[in-house]
């Protein structure tokens, strides 16, 4: 029998899963992201016995960045200039891979998850280019292109477009520590509770913040849009979560466009066309399983 | 003896080019855009006595857009929704190919001049992604992606970006007739004739026009450097040419950057970052040629 694992490595918490599919899942475990070397000890913990067992066939792991990506390079498979304590140039996969003695996949969060919609869903499987974006605590995005995750100078970093920022509208300076007033900068959960004094979750569904957050989701989606030509976009994470923000979204998008890129996707087929994770909040975790099947199949 | 043919479709003139390389060109034809059929007549009139005897193998055509690329479409090979007057939903590639009976390969203009630059140059060949963005009278992005080039919904449309527009530093409200103060609505040759009553060509080199022009390509080429992650930025149109502009451009992208991508390729190497096209102004008839070999030996 073969296994395969994953491994969803973000900031506030880790998620390792192994099994096959979204619906052959053997066992799954979630701990908090503290130091590094603990941290992941705890993954290579949760692994070893289906590695010792000779059953694990190959790990993926979605990884925050940002992330070396680049196999010639000499920090390949690191977290590199990471603002979070301590995590800075660490070899995430290289740790996994001594340790588990399989191969390992290695992709940003975003990209695995924009990999896991896409292969675990037949709708999605031939929809190119195919995006993923979550706005949650951060904002990412992930793509296909041509066939492959996009992986370029580093990986796409869309979340830190500068967009139209009203200052009229909305006074406040943004929470980016390099930009300010970026997408991220003025989108983010983090922002969101700055801006207004309170954690999104408690904002009531008439607060002006959201009239706000879907017009910033909706300008950056509609350059997504312009930049990617993408035939699907996945919009995931907490904040997307929120109930009605969809439509207001997808009707935004439509406004900004003006008609513009003139395609019945994002006419009459716009709910088609922006659509929250099949997968639910697992896209990551299970993209990192479909990361090493592909690994260890090709 | 085989040759090849390119057609520089654009909105104001036709470059009908012969030949097998940028350093073996037989024959070359420009023309003005005027209207579709004596402009195709004309096209097609340079190229019957190579096709009569038999030694034209393949044309290609770099169309000004926006264009069907999608090869199931019913109206593939047309250019669609353009505003030029009379251009609409014109059957550009199928004319081409049922009066010079021979294979045609189709894309943006843009897109082909990003290919020719990439086909051309030893030095590209293996830069992916790899970009290239006109700034003219109108503004245009092309992109090869994981070896191909960029097709999608329809194809990229970067060059309409909603950007930061400071309205108390320029106050004036765009021109693009969809958008008003998208990036090609505050940046274009004619945005920047309407804002300063004179057209960029006039303008004095130390009037405030060219700082205010390097702002706006540097906010948008920072945003594609976040979305695309490319590993190279070739810039061309006649904008571009404008002296000095260059050099502002690249300071100004690493400003806004502030670092975040952090990478050799925009710090020390940013001269070898983002660059003149090296086929001058015939990026895109000698790239249409190249999507004609492409095309005839595939």
């Amino acid at each position: 029998m073969r296994l395969f694992g994953g491994i969803e490595a973000g900031g506030t918490k880790f998620v390792c899963m192994i099994g096959n599919s979204p619906d052959d899942v053997l066992a799954e475990k979630r701990f908090s992201t503290i130091n590094p070397s603990e941290t992941i000890q705890q993954a290579i913990d949760f692994f070893t016995p289906y590695a010792s067992s000779g059953e694990l066939a190959a790990v993926g792991i979605a990884s925050f960045g940002p992330i070396d990506l680049n196999p010639d390079s000499q920090t390949y498979g690191y977290i590199t200039t990471t603002p979070k304590a301590g995590w800075n140039y660490v070899d995430l996969r290289g740790e996994i891979q001594r340790k588990l003695k399989v191969p390992v996949a290695f992709d940003t969060d975003v990209n695995a998850a924009a990999f896991g919609e896409q292969y675990w869903r037949e709708e999605n499987r031939f929809l190119d280019p195919f995006i993923y974006m979550t706005v949650g605590t951060g904002i990412g995005v992930g793509a296909i292109i041509n066939g492959s995750l996009l992986h370029g100078l580093i990986h796409t970093e869309a979340g830190h477009m500068i967009i139209s920022h009203d200052m009229q509208r909305d006074p406040f300076p943004g929470v980016c520590p390099y930009h300010g007033d970026c997408f991220e900068g003025l989108a983010s959960g983090i922002s969101i509770s700055k801006r207004w004094g309170q954690a999104a979750e408690t904002l009531p569904d008439l607060h002006p913040a959201w009239d706000l957050e879907a017009e910033y989701i909706a300008l950056a989606l509609l350059n997504l849009i312009y930049v990617y030509s993408p035939k699907r976009i996945i919009l995931g994470g907490g904040v997307s979560q929120h109930p009605g923000i969809f439509d207001v979204v997808r009707h935004k998008v439509q406004y900004f466009n003006k008609d513009y890129v003139h395609s019945p996707f994002l006419i009459k087929g716009i709910d088609d066309y922006i659509l929250p994770p099949s997968l639910g909040n697992r896209s990551g975790v299970l993209g990192s399983i479909a990361m090493a099947i592909e690994l260890a199949t090709k």
